[in-house]
């Protein structure tokens, strides 16, 4: 007889299994046994295991529908300031460049961060991590980048390894020095990126304080030579590659990320085919971020009928920053990636569940597995497209996270 | 000495009060008293009148910032059923036609409607009520028009009625028996508008059952006579009128509307000069609608410019509802009258408080005012700018409808 610590009964599962062979990895009369914050067994309940029914805890799920635990395996939700009235004053017919020079733009978000103590940060963080964890999200993927020093940019490191020692989400820790060019080094990119490489990166690696490397490649961004010399440092020290590539123009970042066997190219509307390929041979997962795309009134679209066409598994998030993506909620990103990019509902679920944990290297979650964690989203509904087409009425009616149950 | 029910002191107000000469009629330092669920005061705190302060329960806004509570003032709320599993055939593949053919579209959710009770109908509206709340919504506009017969009509305004007794949100209810056209009525339209005109009217004047008529008027929807014809009796029984109008292509329902005096005209993408300058004489505010227009994929805007240019009141609203918009969230749509629509962050939040009020027709409200009704928002931002600029992250302090306080 099995020894669990929680038996969900009585669900339909979207397992998001890809060995069950129909949409969803669905199974309609369900059950799911968790021990030690594992799945130990998943599937129809008719074909349940024995357990000792009195001594377990049993949740009965009405029928309702079970997902894993959604991911949001790109944002920036650490950043001190607010850039509501230079959206108002943009709106109203000030210049991107006289903002600029006003000191506006990223800049004032990292004199901002830069002023922030840990404290103020982690509220920050931990209010935006609640908003999320509200709409079902488990893993949170954190990355620095509004530091830009070394001081600030561990600082924000710090944060998140506080965050995940103190909010039920797991925080999947990215460092992103190389994200624009600190004020103290306007015309000296070159010296900024010795400076991540030679610095920031070896004490990141050394404190542990990150699991991958992320790199904003983009004409007004850093260059493919110097984003290759921050990838190739990090390979060195261990760290996974990430990259914010061909979002505004093609530079080839997508291909680099492939040639170093990255994680993700996160962005990417002007991906060519060529990228595509090299993308698809790597194994490497393209994150789609509808929200940005969305806010900058982009037309571009990412070029997802040829990721389709290579099998390049597509995740979807959030990309929560004060520049480009105000906008914290992920399941928002389910509808603007069906309505906006014209991906399926499956798609868009897989993008923030098996494909997001690919994107984040985890092969611990993102699934209802045996062995895997048991973060599970109970839903009051009925099929798991609504997820995609309903937005804003709230349909989460329990969260488990390592198979504790969450107040949220 | 003034005696009181509730002080609200230490608050930032964005009255939005045009007698106050500068933008959202800001008072910095402010407070509001309340008695009998109006507000009785309000201005800069340094002014305030005596009051026994002791017997009077006093919030301490901490300086946060005060609006008057939110206005949704166009939603179909009221729907059974669920086309989510028709969105994901359309994503993958399946022609509207085909759809339709199958019994999908709006008449799926006609049947629905028509099969469910009322104690259903109360519930699903209850939940849907319970999110515009939690984002700060006191006053919401809720149609009729899935019913299509007199007797579900009937029904879904009478599921109004119930609503505004039981739900702390301020219902406003409009009857829109000329949604579509029934599946009886197939190929005989003006034969439905004559049942709408001479049973359904009526019967919803004579058991005041609703404040307003609307009318679809469109191409695919109503003709203008048809729709001239509804107003006509609409009137002549002393409803308001408000028409879904230039929607998908110029009707000319919005002048009709202005010729009616009439409340709103709704969507309006495709309204051109003549029409703003028809409802700017009479008086008649614009509600755009962007959800329908982002979840359509629309590309005509509108005429916003005509619109400042004539002076016409712009609101805004979140159209909810299970075909062209399921997007319940008004704050969301503040975010997108600004990113897709152009419109000023004051634009976007006059547009949910003082002139949706004037597109319910409502001089009650709309604005924190002496002798208004005490609804009020308080939130915990700096800039009234930030509830348009940022989404998602739960900043909603505290929220009184009436002057009371609301547990959401
Ligand atoms: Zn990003
Ligand atoms: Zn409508």
């Amino acid at each position: 007889m099995l020894e669990v610590d929680l038996v969900i009964t009585n669900v339909k599962l979207a397992t998001m299994n890809p060995e069950i062979p129909n949409p969803y990895g669905l199974v309609e009369q369900g059950a799911i046994m968790i021990k030690n914050g594992k799945i130990v067994w998943v599937g129809p309940q008719s074909d349940m295991p024995q357990f000792d029914a009195l001594a377990t805890p049993l949740h009965d799920g009405k029928g309702q529908l079970v997902t894993p635990g959604l991911i949001d395996c790109h944002t920036h939700i650490l950043f001190a300031g607010n850039r509501a009235t230079e959206f108002e004053q943009r709106l109203n017919g000030v210049s991107y460049q006289q903002i600029a020079q006003n000191g506006g733009g990223i800049a004032s978000t990292v004199r901002a961060t830069r002023q922030a103590d840990m404290e103020s940060l982690f509220v920050a963080g931990k209010t935006r991590l609640n908003s999320l964890l509200r709409e079902g999200v488990t893993t949170v993927e954190s990355k620095s980048g509004y530091g830009l020093d070394c001081e600030n940019e561990i600082k924000l490191l710090e944060v998140n390894k506080l965050l995940n020692e103190h909010h039920p989400v797991d925080i999947q820790s990215t460092f992103l020095g190389a994200h624009a060019l600190p004020p103290e080094y306007k015309d000296s990119a070159d010296d900024y990126i010795d400076l991540v490489c030679e610095q920031m990166l070896p004490l990141v690696a050394e404190q542990n304080l990150a699991v991958a490397v992320d790199v904003f490649c983009e004409n007004v961004g850093f260059s493919y030579e110097q984003t290759k010399k921050v990838f190739t440092k990090a390979k060195q020290l261990g760290l996974k590659i990430k990259c914010h590539a061909e979002q505004l123009s093609n530079q080839h970042g997508s291909e680099l990320v492939a040639e170093f066997s990255g994680l993700s190219a996160d962005h990417i509307e002007y991906l060519d085919e060529q990228g595509v390929i090299a993308m698809a041979k790597a194994g490497t997962t393209a994150v789609v971020l509808p929200g940005a795309f969305y806010f900058l009134r982009e037309t571009q679209l990412p070029p997802i009928e040829l990721l389709r066409k290579h099998q390049v598994p597509m995740a979807i998030a959030s990309d929560f920053n004060p520049g480009t993506a105000p906008l914290c909620s992920l399941r928002l990103m389910l509808n603007m990636a069906c309505t906006l990019f014209r991906m399926t509902p499956l798609e868009a679920l897989q993008g923030v569940t098996i494909h997001a944990a690919k994107a984040l290297g985890l092969n611990d979650r993102g699934m209802l597995k045996e062995g895997l964690r048991a973060d599970i989203a109970l839903w009051d509904i009925e099929h798991p497209a609504q997820l995609s087409y309903q937005f804003g009425v709230s349909d989460l009616s329990n969260l488990w996270i390592s198979g504790k149950l969450i107040q949220y």
